[in-house]
Order: C-alpha cells, then sequence, then structure tokens
C-alpha cells in the first residue's frame, strides 16, 4: 500500500474494483486518446504488492493480458481463485515482492474497476457501452503513466508482460524509452497478424450476435450476451493451447462414460472442458469489455507509428530488453517475437532472447513453467545489479524456491 | 445419366436437391447405422459425369468434405457458382470425364436431396431436426454402398475425396476392400483429433446459443439460426486457411478506408472476407445439418474399430492407395496423414504418399494446385493400366491441359 493514496468508492461501475486500489482523474486531466477524444474523467484500479524503495527504483509494472486483470498474485475478488501470476510475483518467487514494488493495473477499456464501455458516462448518467472510445494499446499505457505519475514513480525498474501485456511492454519502451530501465515482452508481437484479427473478429461476432447483446446496451436493457461471450471464449482458448498440449492433456477421452452417445452433449473430455471454459468466463468479464480489448489489439503495429522500421521505434534506447517466446505457440509464434528481437538489434539495444521448449501453446506463460521463471529471475537480477539495487534479504532462500 | 434411373419428386426437402439424380431406398431396405437404428427410409440425392463402361469398371466415387455436395463438377443450383471440384472432375481433367463414370452423392445427414435432419419424418410428417439418428462416417459410406448396389457397380475403380471425404475414403478401403481397386485420400487422417473436436464443438455451440435455433425446431417454428451458423463458419473457415495464406492474401490491409475508424466496422480486409464467408454459407447450408456433419466427423476414429490398431483396418487389402497431405495444412497436418502411410506400410499394402508444398494450407485440395492435380493424374493412370482400362481418346489434348 502507497501511503496517501484514497482508495475512492468505485459503486458507479458495473463490475467494481473490490480490494484494489483506484485513483480518478477529473476533466482537468484528461487522457487524450488516439483517436482525438481528451477522455475524463478516468479510472484506474489496480494492485501493488511489496514496497517502494525510498529512491523509486525497484518498480516493476506488470502489464495484464487480454481477458486478466489488476489480480496479478492476490486472490481473485469474483473466482475467489489465486491471482493470474501467482507463481510469478510473490514472496520468493521470481518477481521477488522482498525486492520490488510491483504494480499491475487494469487496463484502459477494462472491466475490473479501470474505465471502460461498462463505466458511467457522466454525460449521460448512464453506461457507456459502445459510447465509450475505441482505445489503443497505445491508449492503455497512456494512462498507465499518469498512474505513475500520481504514485510519483519516474522511471519503472522493469516493465514485463505477456501476450497483450507484452504489447504494452513494447508499447512502453518505444514511446517512454527514459521511463524504462528493464522490458520483459513476452509470446507477443510488434503488429497482430491477419489470423490473429481474425480469431478475435469471430469473438466479436459471437458477441455481437447474441441478441441478448442488444447493440452494446444489455447494461441498460438487462440482458447480458452471456452465450454469445462463451463462444466467443471458446473459440480464443482453442488458441491459447496447442495441439500437442490438447492431445496430451484430453486426446479422443470420453467425459465420464464408456462410449459415445450419438448426441450432441459433451461426450469428449474437451467439449466438456471448453463448455467449462466458456461458462465460468462469462461471469467474471464483460462482453464490451471483450470487444474493445481485442480491437486494442488487432490495431496494435507498432511498426507503422515509426515509418513502417520497427527499429526506428527503438532507435537509441538504453532499455535492457528480454524477450520471451515458446516453440509451440501458434498464436504469437517465435517468429513474430523474433522479429522484435531482430528490431532491437538493428537499434543497437540491449536485448537477450530467450526461446523455451515447451508444448504447452501460448498460455506456458500463465503456467508452472521453470524455464520462463529462471529466465525472468535471471534477467532481473542482472539488471537489478546493473541498476544499483541492492541484493534481497531473502536471496538464498529465494533461489532454493525455483 | 444412367438409364432406368428415375429422378424421384423431393419436394418434401427443406432444401431439394435440383438436377440431381435421386433414389429412395424403402422400409424394405433400411439402413443399419452404427447408434443401431435400422433408417428407412432413405434418399440418396447424386450427380454422375462421364459414361460408365459395360463392364461397370471405371466408376469413381468422390467423397465430399463438410460443407460441400454431390455438385462437384456442374453448376450449383443455390450459388450457381462452378461445382467445388470443377478443376478436378470434367473432359480433359485430372480425373477425365471422356475416361472414368464419376459419382459424387450428398452424404447422409446432408441437406442437398439426401436424407438428413432437414428431412420429413414420415412417423409424424415433419421434418427431423434432432430426432434424425446421429450417423457416422461408416454409416455415410454403407449408404453409399447402397447406392452403388442401385446402380448395378460392384467394385469403384477408385474413391476419393479430401477432409471428411478422405474420411470416407479410409473407411470405404477398411470396410468395402473388395469393392475398391484405389483409394485417394487428401488431407485426412484416421481420427479426429482432440483439437478438431475442440473447432467443431466451438461451431456447434455457436449453432445452438442462436435462440432461432429452437433447440434445433426451427424449420417447424419459422426461424434459423443464421448468425449462429455464420459464426460457426467464420471460426471454421480460419482453420481451412494456414496463417502464410491470410497474410499473403490480407495482411493488415484496411478495407476500402485509408486509416482505422475506431470502430467495430470491417476494417481490415480479412474481418470483411469472414463476414462473407459466414453470410453466403447460410444461404446454402442447413444448421442442423452442420451439427450432425461435424459430429460425425469427430466420431472418427478407424483404429477404434479395429483393436485400437490402425494398420489392422487394412490387413490383406489389394486396393492401391494414394496419400496426399499438404505442407501448411494445420487442420489435417501432414503428420496425421502420414500415420495412415505407416499403417497402410504395415498392412502391406501398396500406397504411395505425395506431400504438396504449398502455403494455402487445408483448402488446398479445392484450389488450383498443379501439384495435386498431376499426383492424381499420375496415380489414376497408373492405376487404369493395372486394371486394364483403355486409353483414353483424348490423352494427348488432356495432358497438354495441366
Amino acid at each position: 500500500m502507497i501511503p496517501g493514496i484514497k482508495s475512492r468508492s468505485t459503486t458507479y461501475r458495473q463490475i467494481a474494483a473490490p480490494d484494489s486500489q483506484v485513483v480518478q482523474f477529473g476533466p482537468d486531466q484528461p487522457l487524450r486518446l488516439d483517436c482525438g477524444i481528451d477522455f475524463a474523467p478516468l479510472t484506474i484500479a489496480y494492485q501493488t504488492y511489496g514496497t517502494l524503495d525510498p529512491q523509486k527504483n525497484n518498480a516493476i509494472l506488470v502489464a495484464h493480458a487480454l481477458t486478466a486483470d489488476q489480480h496479478a498474485a492476490n486472490i481473485h475478488p469474483v473466482t475467489m481463485k489465486p491471482g493470474w501470476w501467482d507463481k510469478m510475483v510473490g514472496h520468493g518467487k521470481p518477481i521477488d515482492t522482498d525486492r520490488y514494488f510491483v504494480i499491475c493495473a487494469n487496463v484502459l477499456g477494462g472491466c475490473m474497476g479501470s474505465s471502460g464501455p461498462g463505466s458511467i458516462d457522466p454525460a449521460t448518467g448512464e453506461s457507456y457501452g459502445l459510447d465509450f472510445p475505441v482505445v489503443t494499446i497505445r491508449d492503455m499505457v497512456r494512462a498507465q503513466t499518469m498512474l505513475l505519475d500520481h504514485l510519483g514513480i519516474d522511471t519503472l525498474f522493469c516493465v514485463i508482460g505477456g501476450s497483450m501485456g507484452g504489447m504494452q511492454v513494447l508499447e512502453w519502451a518505444a514511446s517512454h524509452p527514459d521511463r524504462v530501465f528493464s522490458a520483459i515482452p513476452i509470446a507477443t508481437a510488434a503488429r497482430h497478424t491477419s489470423q490473429n484479427i481474425a480469431f478475435h473478429e469471430v469473438g466479436r461476432q459471437a458477441v455481437m450476435a447474441d441478441p441478448d447483446w442488444r447493440g452494446g446496451r444489455y447494461l441498460l436493457e438487462g440482458t447480458s450476451p452471456k452465450k454469445g461471450l462463451s463462444v466467443a471464449r471458446m473459440a480464443a482458448h482453442i488458441t491459447y493451447m496447442s495441439d500437442e498440449a490438447l492431445h496430451r492433456k484430453f486426446g479422443r477421452n470420453l467425459q465420464n462414460r464408456a462410449a459415445i452417445t450419438f448426441g450432441f452433449d459433451a461426450d469428449f473430455q474437451i467439449e466438456s472442458y471448453l463448455r467449462h471454459q466458456g461458462s465460468t468466463f462469462v461471469d467474471r468479464f464483460d462482453p464490451n469489455s471483450y470487444l474493445y480489448l481485442t480491437r486494442a489489439m488487432d490495431y496494435f503495429d507498432l511498426a507503422a507509428d515509426y515509418d513502417g522500421q520497427l527499429a526506428n521505434a527503438f532507435l537509441g534506447t538504453s532499455t535492457r530488453f528480454c524477450v520471451v517466446s515458446f516453440t509451440s505457440d501458434w498464436l504469437f509464434p517465435t517468429e513474430g517475437n523474433r522479429q522484435v528481437v531482430h528490431a532491437l538489434n538493428a537499434a543497437g539495444a540491449r536485448v537477450s532472447f530467450v526461446e523455451i521448449e515447451t508444448d504447452s501453446g501460448h498460455d506456458s506463460f500463465l503456467l508452472d513453467e521453470p524455464e520462463l521463471f529462471g529466465a525472468v529471475r535471471g534477467f532481473l537480477d542482472s539488471a537489478a545489479h546493473a541498476r544499483g539495487l541492492p541484493a534481497p534479504p531473502t536471496r538464498q532462500l529465494s533461489s532454493t524456491m525455483l
């Protein structure tokens, strides 16, 4: 907890941000968005872990992925499950909260307390719905800079994230190089591919095809396009796993039955698993936020902002990079991560590249992946040494925890 | 046209079979299905091209894929476009109708004239809907054997097909080896994988999530789950193309606009293309048929019917095989096709294996793919020689058409 930061009431939110700290920026501090709109008021809900050192040198910003939120390393207030990066962030863990001050903020456009399509539009007193402006990855990062200003943190020791979180990491490093000492983009790319956009478009169409979506006005009309969002989640979830992992986990195993039933129930375990993924997701995620965040990813094309030359995004940077990819990730394959590395090399940046051999697909960055933990811990150790951060008191203990 | 075969009225069909020949088998000739039901009456709608030779030695059965039908090489009566295998089947083409008698039948469970969930159940006078029995690939093949019996054809010179069509080819060769002189399974597998099932389940859930599906009774209630089926088609269509092909064809190109619009319209060409694929599909395909045919594919596991040993499916076969795969097909990858080849080798079968280098993905078997055409033509030539079929009169002309 940061002394002096007030938690504000968030009762106007569709989904509140229980247990989160919340900061609000009023009309005097609008957020200039890529679409040209000066957005205000802006609310950011965030979690912190660990203690900010007096020099404010040890802050790590964790950028979350599409369907995650600020609850990286605490019990999630809706699902009551451990945070999505509980294995990575905490006491003695690779992002060691005994050593670092960790910030994770719900992204702009999200649905766990930060401003998004479910927020109340002060101009109408009703939730924005599709009147919420379409935001970009750069807009998300701009909002995060306002949070850092609010926290009085000039420079991040590190910014780290996977997938959409990795896009934010790249955007941070490109747009605010002086504020980023080190950066760890994981399982990401400098732009969304045609296939990536295609899968997102299917998800959006699934949501919009649900008559309960009501043109985005479901909150006002008391409905919820849960079926559409569930289908979207199911389709997306397949892309997060590798063919090999699905084969290993499910194969053609039947679900609690001795033989196929010649029907449309979930005969196969994979069907039951996907249905579960869909039905649990809709309890914690806002359908319009799903549209907005997928759109932000689709729009991401970092090179396009730099005359089509990705290397130009990083010219003159002094940030240290560690790029991580997974061999079986077919949504954000190694190749797209390697293009980032090539651009960083061309820009003369300090960069390590770690390709991790695993069959777990895109979701590997969320799993118990010792090679990832080792790479992050090692890179942060090295960067901390360069930054002059003191060694953690629990050093020997924590290194045995890998 | 086969003399003596009457075209019957199909006015009771939701989607009739214009221009097709139709044969109906009554209650005295029931089709015993894998689910245990004796199904009758059974209707099969089919097309033929070329002339059956007096010895009935030159018949080629073309087995169609999930969303195709019997209109392989004629103008499609609904879309008014050329048949789905017009490039492969016809005068001087690889499956040369000057030489071979080609049969293509709408599969059992389909929606272009053969018995399917849209057919009228004589017991109720209403369309079956979900009361139609869940059928398997083997059931489809059994229905085709009844058609061949009706046509008086003992042995097929060749059975050929891609994807679900390839599954039928494998089932023909396994269940009816004496009736298959040669077989060309293309871009297929001896069983559906977990990932394959997963994508199909998403499509089914998309259809069933549409309130206009009405528990499968939409025909009776005058609705149509077009939005759901469209989403299903969009998701499936992504799997039919490779990432590389999408990149080559669409990349991040914008659709008739100079810049992104910060909205949810189809900014990108890939979005517009997918939406078009979805919306045109629903005009020609029955949503319940989509459920039934995907289910039949999910259930396909040829080895399971032979003590888990795929080679046992082909023991003692004298059929000549040519297995074809495409390097960029990630839905039915080369690996699955190679497993078929290994099983055939283990069974001592005659088998050629052709892996074609292309970036066009699973749909390659439907495209203008000269290597595929050459492989099919060459294999058929060789098999025809072995079968003692006379050389075609147009031989020299046709070989220049490759």
